[in-house]
Order: C-alpha cells, then structure tokens, then sequence
C-alpha cells in the first residue's frame, strides 16, 4: 500500500528556476533541486515535459536557480508558479539580472542565487531532469531564513501545482 | 564567482537509503532524495559511486528511504552516514524490517518510509542518480518532525561526508 502522506516527509525548499536569453526568457517554481555532484558542484532540477521553461532549458543550455525567501510575495510565487510563460510575459515588473551567461536569475525574494551550464538531461518519464555544473553563485541575504515547501505548506497554506513532481491529488490524501 | 554558501541555502532532508536482500544488505545516510514524478510516484537518490551501496542497489533492483527524525540517534547516523559496509554489518542492533521487495528499511528513528523498484541508473561523473517507483510506504510517526539537513548542521552541527554530493571542503567556505 502507497500512503502518500509518507512523500510530504521527504523535504524541499522552494525555488525559481529560470532559462532563456534576451529575446525568449521564462522560470518557473519548483521544489525538486539538489545538489549531485561536489566536484565540480552540479545540481539537478526536475521539470515537467510540458513545461514552457522546459524547452528553453534545452536551447539556451543555462539555467538558474533562485533561493526564495521565507516570506517570499505570494504574488511572486502565484506568477511563476501557477501560471504558463506560453500565455504571460513572467519577468515583467519583476527584479532579476542576466548572468554571465545570458541566463535570467530573479532577484526579488531571493537569498541566494546558482548559476548552472546545462550539462545532461535524464528522462524519467512524465519529467525531465536537467543536471547542471555551477558557473557562478551567490548569497543575497546572508541571515534570512529560506522558504521551504514543508513552511509553505503547513504555514502558508500552499500546495504544489499540479505540473509538479511532487503534485499529490487531494483525493489520495487520508486527512 | 562561486560562493559555496549558497548551496547550503538549498533544502534537503536527512535519509537513510536501504539496498539488498537476505544475504547482502547494506545503507547510507543521504540527503538527496527527493521526489521526480507523480504519476507513477518515483523517487530519485543519489549515491556516490564508490559507495558499496551503489552496486547492491543496482544488483538488487530495489531500494528504501527511511526518512530520520529529528532526534534521530548520532550512533545511527554515524553507523550509516561515516562507516562503510565494506567493514561493518550495519544493520547489526539496528530496527529493521524487510519489506515484500526483499529490500532492508530501517525503522529505528524514522518517521515514515518508502519502498522503491529500481527502474534507471543515471550516470552524472562521480555520482549515480538512481530512480525508483514506489512499491510501498507508511508514516510510522504522524506528529514527529523530520530531521533535515540545515537542522543537523545548525543545531546538531553536522556536516556531509566526503562521499556525499553535498560535501564541502572546510576550505571553500568563507566563514
């Protein structure tokens, strides 16, 4: 028997993931990013094959990820998270730089920010995940508490979209 | 630039992943474990390939996730997380039971647990990303709290082995 309350146990934080250039750029909210690798440090996200962002992951070769602050905007995260680049431009009116490598990197809630060079992408099915080698990082805010999706669940009352790796329908849930 | 305190502000968990059957069976402590997709619900580790893990892993075909406490005794973690298999039996005086795959999972100071087949072995330079369909899983311990990597480290002022994806060199960190 699959008890799913089991998989809210694993924990996450929560992130913006962005690619792109200076003419297609988009992110998108995710919570599954880790490290893989210590040398040269690497990380992996995962993304939905259906995701806008995950075709431009693919073309542009870069990704960042941005560390979102425990008390991220609500509207932030609605934006990135639960909306479609195919259909709003994300970045508008929103803080972020381009990295060396062309990549967009929000800035607006975010403690720290990983600068990667698309290196593999594994498919495992209704995802891909994308592994990356760090070019460059930072830490914006040094004392602030990051947001993790266990605080914006339980606190902030939020769930994972449903385009998400770790998206559990309610009707699975017991409570 | 890399600054290598902006990994630390990634979030993980604290796991102990549980490989082998009867007569071979072995563990690690982890801390990159999360979930890659939803339908079915598949799990992703990640294991150093030195690690004697690694080959029970894939010679079994099956794994467990034993998700900590967060007061999880330091002799556990110190038997999975510091000690090879290759040396010491691990799961001598140690909770466990065998779950219907054959694999080992380890009930002693864990707060729920999952157990995965093995369906791909990805190859990412020093370390394997090993993903699995969950087979099973249960919450042991509804009310307690998870022990995650950022709590080990701060409060219990723990660090990533030198196998772990997430190792850093005392050296590469400002402060």
């Amino acid at each position: 028997m699959i008890n799913y309350e089991a998989f809210f146990r694993v924990s996450y934080g929560l992130y913006i993931v962005s690619a792109g250039d200076k003419t297609v750029r988009n992110g998108f909210i995710s919570n599954s990013v880790f490290q893989v690798t210590a040398e040269p440090p690497q990380f992996a996200v995962c993304c939905n094959k259906e995701n806008y962002s995950a075709g431009i992951i693919r073309n542009s070769g870069f990704f960042s990820i941005s560390v979102l602050d425990r008390e991220a905007d609500p509207r932030l995260i609605g934006k990135f998270g639960y909306k479609s680049g195919k259909d709003i431009s994300k970045f508008e009116n929103v803080q972020y730089k381009t990295g060396e490598s062309g990549v967009p990197i929000v800035l607006e809630d975010t403690v720290a920010w990983i600068e990667c060079e698309l290196k593999e992408i594994f498919d495992v099915g209704t995802h891909l995940i994308f592994t990356g080698e760090v070019l460059h990082s930072e830490v914006l805010d040094v004392g602030a508490e990051v947001l993790t999706y266990s605080y914006y669940k339980d606190h902030r009352k939020g769930l994972a979209p449903k385009n998400a790796p770790t998206y559990v329908a309610y009707s699975k849930l017991k409570n």
